[in-house]
């Protein structure tokens, strides 16, 4: 019988799964430490729940669960797996009116997309959000902008950029175009800049009917200083008009203070007028991270999405949020052959020299254990080689045996397997020993 | 529009999410300790992978996945919820003919079945499982106690029993009393003795037809001396003969002893000939952990189980876990109060007086979370009285407040919630006390 993973889906084994953690495990220590919420929501939610949050296309790629009995038999469906975290949040906030406000979360957990598999895209893989409910501050965006920047840090990337925009400037863009009432083909047309380029979305505009002076107004705008935050404001205040510029223009002062403030190195920080973020739903700042050596695209995004827990209540409610795209930071990590070496995951082996010893090994791996090391005991006695072949792999740093004559000696025999050092010691100064070189 | 989650789901809310992270972590730590690796597979598997593992009952409880495109318009489905973990990991170690053995796994991840929901009873839940896979010896079911008992313990369960039988005995007492074939039914008539009592695993004996003689030496064998293991074999080997019998008595013992040498306390290690462990892929010992103070059941339930890994491929690979009753612990956790005052998720409150003071307050929060803290940082100026209730409702035990006058004097006020004190000191001194207070 052949056997296959589903679609899309992959098995994280060991050596891969210890990375997957110690990233994990940073990310969690980067939202505790800016004061971020555990939340869990389940995998699968009501169909209704999912239905028209994510566009004609998204909606397709929803997995489907068959009900079961007979309107399964007849091919319905009442749930689906979860596409993405942010839904669930907001329908986590209608349900309990008495959550307290700000509610800050994270969440680091799997989500499913029909997609066609391809190289690097999965129809099962982990989100990273952090989200600030119920806060019109702006220090909202910033601590989303500190949270990304601090996570990208604690994952060893500091050659990263966060880039910011606000979409009340896509909209005055439109306005100033004369194209009011096309703002979102405009924001399509420009979202695709890093895709195709500025040739590219040129083409786009004209060919969906932009007039050739309309065009070169878009580029004025969008084409402005870069990098001196200052310079770039004042060039898209000189160029849009509206008390909803200058609003928005403020907003992002207020932002870029607040999160240089909170720590962000402000050369990490630049206002990009041509970031759109897509179609999501975003109604004011919105955000990315992007690493400077360029080609894996966007590894965080968020922005204000004022709108989306309205859709399941009669209460509006102010959200912003951060998403870290761990699955790509992962794969950069793996490349770059750093999380890939998380510290191995075995302390140290205690071997069995034969059946007679067996229970001097357990012995010895439970004061080892209960010392709080990680210990691998053989389970079968047999050729020492082989058991320390096994220590090796494992990518445990010492072995200890405990043998007759150690056991005549009341000592247990130690090696550091890296040096190659060994010597016959107390198991007290065996784990002082070990302990003091973990640490 | 009215909003539900998914029948038979839940959220967790961050009060109850830390208590859950709480105890996943600590049996991280169990698992690590004992040598297990950690693995992750997909929830989703293909129907094929589920199809035959669990009984025309459990088959029943799998949830289907609709397919995408036309079959899915005819209702048809290729992939499915995983049920447990024990079968995937089964799929794994088929695919990957180079993994090292044995191979120690952990995972504790959710699983799906669509049960009727009743209170307790889910349709997610998560399962919590260590095996050892490719190990014949004792050491491995004797580890697998190990870590059962060790993870009560680290949980804070001390009243604990950990029970042990081996199947063959069972298969034994059934030839013994001329009913060799019908091994299957006298198994599940005695697996609900805890259930249904002495009275009612004999009506069932005699509704199946056993002769009251049969169901004579059935109770003879089975109510034997306990708590004495040596007592209780020597009972057993008295009453059951065959070589088979031998060989299983002595595998007990080797493992009994071996998990006292590591660590096991014996009064809390039972041999008990009525344990059965329902219809499951169980080959040979069996065991499950029992809270003492009674009402919930087991807690955690294990065994050998050689068969498994071979129904994937050509390679028979001998295998066996234990699985801890997470979701049931959690709730008797909570009961007693203990995970549920899982330490607060904040350390600190940062407050800010005005918006002049936004950005001294940012950069405290930023020097507190540089020195390890979880930080809180209050995003919008307001009442302090308000600020304050917020910091206590978070559980923070801190709160640190830049006013004007404390930048004057380049000092911050501190306050310890808990005692009330407080004091206007150099923010390292208050970064000090604090981390003094928390160690």
């Amino acid at each position: 019988m052949a056997v296959h993973l589903a679609k899309g889906t992959r098995d994280y084994l060991p050596e891969v799964m210890r990375g997957r953690l110690a990233v994990t495990d940073r990310m969690r220590k980067v939202f505790e430490a800016h004061g971020f919420q555990p939340l869990e929501t389940p995998a699968v939610e009501r169909i209704e729940t999912l239905t028209g949050k994510y566009g004609d296309e998204g909606s397709k790629l929803i997995f489907k669960i068959l009900k079961r009995g007979a309107g399964g038999e007849r091919g319905e469906c009442d749930m689906a797996l979860r596409y993405d975290l942010t839904v669930p949040l907001a329908r986590v906030v209608a349900m309990n009116a008495d959550l307290r406000m700000p509610f800050k979360r994270w969440q680091i957990a799997p989500v499913w997309r029909a997609e066609r598999p391809a190289r690097g895209r999965f129809r099962e893989f982990v989100q990273c959000d952090a989200d600030i409910v119920g806060s019109e501050s702006p220090m909202a965006e910033a601590e989303c902008l500190a949270v990304a920047a601090d996570g990208l840090s604690a994952l060893g990337f500091d050659d990263y950029l966060l880039r910011v925009n606000h979409r009340v400037l896509l909209r005055a863009l439109a306005r100033t175009v004369g194209a009011a009432e096309r703002e979102t083909e405009l924001l399509v047309a420009i979202d695709k800049l890093d895709k195709i380029g500025r040739d590219g979305v040129t083409a786009e505009l004209e060919g969906r009917g932009f007039a050739p002076e309309a065009i070169a107004t878009v580029w004025g705008v969008l084409e402005g200083p870069r990098g001196d935050r200052e310079a770039t404001l004042a060039h898209i205040e000189a160029k849009l008009e509206g008390d909803d510029v200058r609003a928005a223009t403020a907003w992002l002062r207020r932002v870029c203070t607040g999160a240089e403030a909170l720590g962000v190195p402000p050369e990490r920080l630049q206002i990009d007028p041509t970031l759109a973020r897509g179609l999501d739903y975003y109604t004011g700042p919105v955000f990315e991270a992007v690493l400077t050596d360029g080609a894996i695209g966007s590894v965080a995004g968020g922005g204000r999405y004022d709108g989306l827990i309205g859709m399941f209540g009669k209460r509006q409610v102010p959200a912003v949020g951060i998403s870290l795209g761990i699955e790509r930071l992962m794969v950069v990590l793996q490349e770059r052959q750093q999380a890939a070496q998380a510290p191995s995951s075995v302390d140290v082996t205690v071997t069995v020299v034969d059946d007679d010893h067996m229970t001097h090994a357990a012995h010895t791996a439970r004061a080892l254990r209960d010392a709080g090391l990680r210990v691998e005991l053989v389970l079968e006695a047999g050729k020492l080689g082989k058991q320390f072949k096994h220590a090796d792999a494992l990518g445990s740093t010492w072995v200890v045996t405990v043998g007759p004559s150690e056991v005549a000696d009341g000592v247990v025999a130690i090696k550091h397997l890296v040096s190659g050092d060994q010597d016959r010691v107390d198991l007290n100064a065996a784990i002082a020993a070990i302990q003091a070189a973990r640490s």
